[in-house]
């Protein structure tokens, strides 16, 4: 029997890297895509590419979408990230660093990917628990993207049905950390930085530092970040 | 009272264009998104920037998506484009030209677009008639990506209500043509054509090609489009 192919969305982040593992641990055949879209964290895109190449992934796609054209987000705009915010403020509402439609694009990619190599398994790295501010996180978002798949498809429509693989959907940063831990993910490869210096070290102030370090210590696990402070 | 804005994806075409025109007739304000996406037909792109200015739009935003990067389709990828195919063949099954999920990317981005611009009305020129192979051309993909929008998005969070307008679905092509010419569409500018030669000039002979002049002659609307055979 040959292992079924699955379109895995990879940012180089540690969550994405650990729905990598997570993936072929359930034994999918994985090609991985990148979306280059403008992120001022650029340097994630070469993390993604060695965390691909570390699992022995060889099907590795970088699609590049311009989201500067339409703006709208610290991570793609001239708008400030912030920076030492404590927990009670991040949760407040829906954060500047939200990308609009992000994680809607990313899937209709994904999709057509995967159509094009006959696959209907997605597999994303949202998480509804810490990014509970973010729309696009929620599972009632993939269970409805799945839905338009199965629409918007010629396989859909010839009978296939999509799944879109949300796997840390219901769990914390620290759970998350000890799953990739389990599976063997070099974390030291994974960037999770919404404002590295320009040598590309993480700046352990934005939300997503501070939630990764905050991640590692409660896991137990050890942190092999260089933080720039 | 302010006009209600709307982001209209616009592609060159004669249906865009007379979508344009309706959005337009209704009372929106419009900011225009144009994808290019890799397509062969790269003239379509400076066609609707014509189309754009011919019809007063200001807002014109052109986002770049490379779909060569996950190929499939002889609109994107090496593939030949069908000629002189009888109207009976053409309707058979989904053709080559169909995009792995080229409308769920479409929607995705001018959804993007929406929301930084506090919009919540989207237009697109499917055609469920014409292009009934297409499986994102029909009534209930629209209806689908409303709900996803609802769910998708900051907006749909804070209660607003996403609109897709595709006022051409049960339309058509004369019926296209003749509510454009209605509209004072400037047909000239619009471009259809799968694989056009090197100067840009219509082959005369692809799908969209023989659709585009049998919808001009029995809409008994002059056809201003210099054909190359």
């Amino acid at each position: 029997m040959t292992a079924r192919r699955a379109v895995v969305l990879l940012s180089g982040g540690l969550d994405s890297a650990t729905v990598l593992a997570i993936a072929r641990s359930e034994g999918f055949l994985c090609s991985c895509l990148l979306v280059d879209y403008g992120q001022r964290h650029r340097v994630e895109l070469e993390r993604a590419r060695l965390v691909a190449r570390a699992q022995g992934v060889e099907d590795v796609r970088v699609v590049q979408v311009d989201l500067r054209a339409i703006g709208g987000s610290a991570l793609t705009a001239n708008i400030e990230v912030p920076k030492d915010r404590a927990e009670s403020e991040r949760g407040a509402g829906i954060p500047v660093t939200y990308v609009p439609a992000r994680n809607t694009l990313f899937l209709a990619l994904a999709l057509g990917m995967a159509e094009t190599l006959d696959a209907t398994d997605l597999f994303i790295g949202v998480n509804a628990v810490d990014y509970s501010g973010y729309p696009d996180c929620r599972p009632e978002f993939i269970r409805a993207f799945e839905g338009l798949a199965n629409l918007a498809t010629r396989a859909g429509v010839e009978g296939a049905r999509f799944r879109v693989h949300a796997p840390l959907s219901g769990l914390r940063k620290a759970e998350i950390i000890q799953t990739g831990a389990r599976l063997g993910v070099d974390f030291a490869l994974t960037h999770s930085c919404y404002d590295p210096d320009p040598r590309g070290r993480a700046c352990g102030r934005c939300d997503s530092c501070l939630i990764r370090r905050e991640g590692f210590r409660t896991a137990g696990v050890a942190d092999p970040t260089p933080y720039a402070t």
